[in-house]
């Protein structure tokens, strides 16, 4: 066999020198070479595998970078990374120090446009399409790459409004796989499906009544049929859709049957496909389940609990509702603003409302929040997973805002579990009845309590817990990263160690200002840890409460720096944001 | 003439008694109501006009409270107030301690869902639709006004992907005026139009390709076309729209003239429509104004200046550079989140982008400003219109968080002008290029300088302003409250006065700490003053510094409390959030 047709190439300058014919073989070579990578590094797996015609068909037809591609969300654009000179470095994909797993500006020129929370890719095509055309540009193409989850949340839906509205170069190329990471759901997917099965032959096209050329649909993995198609709307002009039925996990058996699993699969074995053997260890829960059980729990007993997550059924776990009681729960689709707004309106009419969001994807719904909920003082209740430091997925997806963005609202409760029984006994008391809403936020992974469905039991709001008493510097945590600050002690000599009391302040707001008080007057020193932004979270409240109420002592914040964290293992990322059990041991000593 | 029909109305029971005949002369009264009081009393008035046969039609077909009534945005729900028993305080509109301008849940039971930013309404009444099948009541029904403007934003459109795959008994009804506060833009209002022309003769309209049961358009002014409607739909079950063709400010000749004057007129005479007359005193400039000339000036200058606003031309002043450029001004229409990924896009290509958005609509756009712009260090120039309290409209639209939900995010500067100058100059900076995104805030109404149109000059990011120099009491502000500030001071014998010192912080990031070492090695205290919440704000800011440094020095943060300000004058609300002149006086001499 001849020489792999991928590795002559660098750029897709070196790509549109293959004969057209050769391309079919350099897609089953993309394919293996991500497959071969992510069985080894793990990452973002079934929807690259899906678009690998598709990515070789845009730059093959398009003169990136000058034509300008953007991919929505970006974790379907190994292969473009691959192409566009990061083949040699895609081992560290996702890594401390490698390469993002999102298309990042800074990476590369290609990468037009940072990515990682889903359906932002058309507003910003059209905004280059617009310099373009206001730079007297008019032959330059600028597309958008955005799946059929995606392009049904709201602020697609502003961008493809605005764009129908304009005579600018502008792509929407929608990859109807028919799933976002969970099957996509909603009347849109709906009327794809319809247009899929009568094969184009509706009269009047949803995206051409917002006066779209739309042309298809048609199959994403023929890859000459694709070529054609972009060769044909490389020459229209104005604004256009091309609609490909693609299959996610294209390529790896078990990635096309078992999808959802396959997205981001971890470590399998790149023959077989399968995936690689469970650890027999018994391990602590992940922290989702304990909200998705403990919600099944809830719910069995009260007809009135409602679960609702935007798109996110499996990696919030509210799937485990969804299975037993499916009239109760509910997957909104990549629609944050309005699960906030359907929340608070059902929690009008007497239910319990349980909204799980990742505290990343919160920031979409943040009006709602203020303007729906708080303002009106509906007791939601909202379930913030992936809260703080996610690791791997970075910058982009890190809960790290959270604390703050909430701390400012009036007329909310914040409590973040130490361990999963507080979870379950904060997710309980709230569904016995708050007069606010309450936002419980909790992190990635798991746990570390084994025996963790304990029998429920009442949280008392706004009350703190002190874990050890010591006689003069305070430690005041919210939320796990408490473990940090146990470790950290852990490892001081026990004279030094008497010297700390460890307090977790658990509610954010309202916070314990009795506790505040004793805690001011006993200690010399007080030393706040939080996983989120030093500026706005506990500290800062710490520090005015202390403000407000003249108290001299010694503060020191210690959370989440200034900066976006990028990406890396949570406990590179720890170190490098200075929450380590290393770097709050040195914190501790240095106030000793 | 026998008495009034509107007499005889306190709630929709009286309503429902009166025959169907005699419904046109209660719309005329109705009207006339309407027009009365806002005439002295000020409001929103087009809207309403607008939609007062509907508003009949509506209590008239429907059960209400117990049928499901929400208003999108609700500035057109003054018929509804003035039918659901509050004819007889409906002169306290927007008052403080009267009623508010929009529905409010504590208000009336009339009042199903607190609204004031729009594109809620079909969200909030899905969920109650949701709520009443969970509680096995299939007859209900649950209706959501939606005007054309409103309808296409994403919010909207994440509602109706999500109400068009349930069987609910949800009803949209599409208010189509083809205007918001200014007129309508976008792909789907060409579309509305459309249909409008084919009168329903289109084949699949986009909103049953949503599986909705669409119906229309009629003409909304025609009260027996729409109840006998109403009465029609009613019975329908599973997702409908109605679509409606009405005018805004319907009945009065110069509102339905000029509808963006209209929209919220101020004081006009109730009989010729005529505006009151102008004060012939010569003003300073509204900090709009100041905005839309300035901008005007630097692209004159510079070609590459573009301006957006998501549909606020004429309240943000975008509408001068609108007139004079128009290839490069932008209203995108009700869309903030598309707005600012549309502005970092452009602003990738080289443009230098001004965003207009006021203070509380950009809480609509906050993840696209967290990951869109600020991740990415694009330098999109934000100008946060509304910033502070704003007056009458009330508790949705006080712009008192913007400080603290941008304070917590890394790569971006925070500057709140003075006085006009200040904004002028900030701007022009902004203009000649900065590395990173910038967020410029000022407030509602007039500022105090009638000769603002000086020859621009630079401002030094990050430096702050020392306007007196005291010998005690450092005060901080940032933003125009420094007027109240200093008016507090010369309040003050001349004795007391010299303890003060005055600063305008100007950058709340990067805060000045170089200034903030010195404030703090002089002034025994620190008094912080601004007009936004006390979380999370320059106070909080200050607190942490000083905590960071080590100062024991008094602080005393004064800003808006953790509370939702309701409605009322700014001097009224300034007074109760404790940032009035005479509250600050108060506030100086109890540290004296």
């Amino acid at each position: 066999m001849s020489e792999k047709i991928l590795n002559t190439i660098e750029t897709p300058v070196d790509l549109r020198q293959i004969p057209k014919e050769k391309l079919p073989q350099l897609a089953q070579e993309l394919r293996e070479f991500i497959i071969n990578i992510v069985a080894t590094k793990e990452g973002h797996l079934g929807a690259s595998l899906g678009v690998v015609e598709l990515t070789i068909a845009l730059h093959y037809v398009f003169n990136t970078p000058d034509d300008i591609l953007v991919w929505d969300v970006g974790h379907q654009a190994y292969g473009h990374k691959i192409l566009t000179g990061r083949k040699d470095i895609f081992h560290t994909n996702r890594q401390l120090g490698g390469i993002s797993g999102f298309p990042k500006r800074e990476e590369s020129k290609y990468d037009t446009f940072g990515v990682g929370h889903s359906s932002t890719a058309i507003s910003a095509a059209l905004g280059m399409a617009i310099a373009s055309k206001l730079n007297g540009d008019f032959s330059k193409q600028h597309v958008a790459v955005v799946g059929d989850a995606s392009i049904a949340s709201g602020m697609a839906f502003e961008a493809l409004n605005h764009a129908g509205d304009t005579d600018t170069n502008i792509l929407v190329i929608l990859n109807d796989n028919a799933i976002g990471i969970d099957p996509s759901v909603g009347a849109l997917k709906n009327y794809f499906t319809k247009v899929k099965l009568d094969n184009a032959k509706e009269a009047d096209n949803i995206f051409e009544a917002l006066n779209f050329n739309y042309s298809g649909p048609i199959d994403g993995h023929n890859l000459m049929l694709v070529i054609s198609a972009l060769e044909r709307l490389k020459n229209v002009s104005g604004p256009k859709v091309l609609h490909l039925i693609t299959t996610k996990g294209k390529g790896l058996r078990q990635a096309e049957e078992n999808q959802v699993v396959y997205h981001a699969p971890g470590k399998f074995d790149s023959l077989t496909g399968d995936l690689a053997p469970k650890s027999k260890e018994i391990l602590a829960p992940k922290f989702q389940d304990v909200f998705g059980k403990t919600l099944v729990e809830l719910a069995s007993k009260n007809e009135k609990v409602i679960g609702i997550t935007p798109a996110m059924p499996t990696g919030s776990s509210l799937k485990f509702m969804m299975e037993v009681f499916p009239e109760r729960a509910f997957d909104v689709g990549i629609a944050e603003q309005h699960a906030v707004t359907f929340a608070a309106g059902l929690a009008t009419q007497g239910f319990v409302v349980f909204c799980n969001i990742y505290s990343t994807f919160l920031q979409r719904a943040y009006d709602q929040v203020i303007h729906d909920v708080c303002l009106q003082k509906i007791p939601v209740i909202f379930c913030l997973d992936r809260a703080g430091l996610v690791g791997e997925d970075g910058a982009t997806h890190h809960g790290i805002f959270d604390l703050a963005f909430l701390n400012c609202i009036p007329n909310l409760i914040i409590f973040s579990p130490r361990n999963e029984i507080e979870l379950r006994n904060i997710m309980f008391t709230a569904e016995q009845g708050l007069d606010l809403p309450i936002f419980i936020r909790y992190p990635r992974g798991r746990g570390k309590i084994l025996e963790w469905q304990k029998p429920l039991d009442l949280v008392e709001i706004g009350k703190a817990t002190i874990l050890t008493e010591g006689t003069d510097i305070a430690v005041l945590t919210i939320g796990t990263i408490i473990e940090n600050a146990l470790e950290a002690t852990a490892l001081l000599p026990l004279e030094q160690r008497k010297k700390f009391s460890l307090i977790d302040i658990r509610f954010l707001k309202p916070i314990d200002e009795v506790l505040l008080h004793k805690v001011f007057k006993k200690h010399k020193i007080i030393i706040t840890v939080e996983e989120g932004t030093i500026v706005g979270g506990l500290g800062a409240s710490v520090a005015s409460f202390a403000a407000a109420n003249g108290y001299k002592n010694k503060i020191e914040i210690v959370g989440i720096p200034d900066m976006f964290p990028e990406h890396g293992s949570i406990q590179e990322l720890q170190e490098i944001t200075g929450i380590s059990v290393e770097k709050i041991k040195e914190i501790f000593q240095r106030n000793l």
